[in-house]
């Protein structure tokens, strides 16, 4: 063992994150590499080089998941590390980028050190985790999370099907069914990420400890009321759905308080009113409530209230309300022992640390489910993320970088020494 | 002078009604007469011989107003009858039509008394009240309150140009400019209308004296807020503008209780958030504030509360806002011998009334501008207009036909005795 934390090459780290940064780049628009676009395809052949002039095995199993291998060994738990490299359109350099990169970066120092590992140790690219086609493809199928309609069913918002996406570039999705790795396979996964929030940059802290990953509710409510002319009824005989979803809007503080936890949040994000005319009482508001937290107990909690809110307003405005749940997914909570070592690593490095939960969505939820599984969090420069803005310092980068390698060196010790 | 109320023919009143409402009519779709559209051309042809039938003076002015004349003469002021027989699209049967057909219907009842009237009395029925084009063309042009740039640049929302609509039917809309009437060519103008509002339909009452017609405001205003991720984003730190715009909506009946009339109404018809999804925290909502009420006085106070009221919503919540007065209508008040004149002939009638503010627009608030003028409102079933569902029992029709008969009829007595 190394009486000195490792430290990344970060000469060749920036490098890399500034070549990949290219793949895609449109000039003031930000980087577009949806997944299976031509531009993913271009990141993935460089990807699979980088790899592969690292000395490390390539591996593309069935949902088009590129893995770089050190030591291999199906018969010994691997640690796994990764993230992805496909974005939304118009995207930042960082989000999913930064964690393949800096594994493959601790994979090529682990290697450069030549020690006898007795483990095999792999960084992953997962496919579309972005959702271009649906959900999280690649961390779904390697969990074993899919099924052959969901490969048929997955399609892009302009329509393309999944199958046809890869079908273009010689990949077979149906073959995403054969990506799934048996749970015993992994010991451990740790992935590095930008936050996508303002908490680690308003406190200047270089390093977040993840808790877990919230779950969320989705629901979209419609508020019915009459419409009517806006000139000629009287306040005192509307039935305005707007004022209706309004005042709800107004109570959204006071459920968080009473039943939320922490780091609850909820957010009115879409509304549209009917008819929509200046001159018209609306008769209907329709509109999104997406409600999040780390505990699934929390979440149940604030439902209840959220529904008993919109029913007390409903029934005092003379109002009807429908409403129907389109998302509903569980909280994931980060492996204990990952965490504390994330932390143990950090403090041996001298970095300032902050535990916290994701509220967004990672690879790591979907592979949380085969295997214990820890999430390291990089400042994100004033929160901005899925923009051409997103943005983190190069001191943090590193610092994030030296984390996730001594992090990995120490889940391989503790896997030798067991 | 009649020592018995005057008494409408209402057979032929009512089947008259029906006639009008056959043409432009689509089952189910209720009526589209819009101005100078092929129904709405069709409907003069057959009020023009409807006119000449009654043995009438038929006469169209500049702006193709429509105008039915009993003992004309220019040299006495002519008591003057009338509203529209255009529609918006989808509407029904009485909005307009109502005041001219029970108008025609008094011209028809005086004319058969064969009394020796020394004074004129006209019936219009004015273009384009609706504001296909723009504004409301026939009144505005008849007060003498249009100029040639407007008739240039009035256009439809499918982009017609007022010039050509009238063009295609041989009609020069420029004529218009020669429509204007001196002011002391009316002695008084009379409409009667559907109320377009619930007031008399809840109260039961048959008969509404209009007090004037409401002056609006119609502003259009962006709350500025920062759009982020609304899973990542703790809600201590967002600058949320939706809830910016629900916390103002909220506001809004304490402003007009502090700050307003009896009568006053604030709306919120139409609101846009941006970007506009679920998962996002509204950067920008922007949406529609309007508001009414009588007394121009109570307008400008409910103006500096409603801007009071975003300026201090906007500083706490850490938004911006921006706002653009769109309309600014002055309120109009009915004269008052003539609403004294309508009160004592619907108690003559034994006729229950109230008086009441116009919230909609109509041709009066343009005529009053050049002449004393009044209004009798009828009621509106539930309140419903601009909608194949607007109706009027026939006993309210035929109440308020009579109301009209009998104040037009004391007017001419007011003028003759005077």
């Amino acid at each position: 063992m190394a009486d000195h934390p490792l430290s990344v090459n970060f000469a060749r780290l920036k490098s890399d994150i500034e070549t990949l940064s290219s793949i895609g780049r449109s000039s003031g628009m930000g980087i577009c590499r949806t997944a299976f676009s031509d531009a993913d395809m271009q990141a993935r052949d460089w990807l699979q080089q980088r790899i592969e002039d690292a000395g490390l095995e390539f591996f593309m199993d069935g949902a088009a998941n590129l893995h770089g291998r050190l030591n291999w060994s199906t018969d010994v738990p691997a640690i796994m590390t990764g993230s992805h490299i496909d974005t939304v359109p118009g995207a930042g350099h960082l989000d999913g980028a930064l964690g393949v990169m800096c594994g493959l970066e601790a994979l090529r120092v682990l290697k450069e050190r030549g020690e006898d590992y007795r483990f095999p140790l792999e960084v992953v690219a997962f496919s579309d985790e972005e959702g271009t086609f649906s959900g999280m493809f690649g961390s779904q199928a390697l969990s074993g999370d899919i099924s052959p309609e969901w490969i048929h069913s997955a399609r892009s918002a302009d329509g393309l099907s999944l199958i046809d996406a890869m079908q273009r570039h010689g990949l077979d999705a149906m073959q995403a069914l054969d990506a799934a790795r048996p749970p015993e396979s992994i010991h451990a996964f740790v992935e590095l990420h930008i936050e996508q929030g303002p908490v680690l940059d308003s406190r200047q802290t270089p390093i977040g400890v993840v808790e877990g990953i919230c779950g969320l509710q989705r629901w979209e409510i419609t508020m019915l009321g009459t419409a009517n002319h806006a000139g000629t009824t009287p306040m005192d005989m509307r039935e305005d759905a707007f004022l209706g979803l309004a005042e709800f809007a107004g109570e959204i503080e006071r459920v968080l308080e009473e039943h939320g936890g922490q780091s609850s949040v909820a957010t009115i994000g879409r509304a549209e009113l009917s008819p929509g005319a200046a001159n018209v009482v609306p008769g209907e508001a329709s509109f999104t409530l997406e409600f999040r937290d780390i505990s699934e107990q929390t979440l149940l909690q604030l439902a209840d209230a959220f529904h008993l809110t919109l029913s007390t307003i409903a029934r005092r405005r003379r109002l009807m309300f429908e409403f129907k749940v389109v998302s509903d997914i569980s909280p994931v909570a980060c492996d204990e022992a990952i965490q504390n070592l994330i932390t143990t690593t950090a403090d041996g490095l001298g970095l300032q640390h902050i535990s916290l939960p994701s509220g967004a969505a990672h690879d790591t939820q979907k592979i949380a489910a085969i295997a214990r599984a820890g999430m390291i969090f990089v400042p994100s420069k004033a929160g901005r993320s899925h923009s051409a803005a997103e943005w983190t310092s190069w001191n943090d980068i590193e610092a994030g970088a030296n984390v996730l390698l001594n992090t990995l060196y120490k889940l391989m010790l503790e896997e030798r020494e067991r």
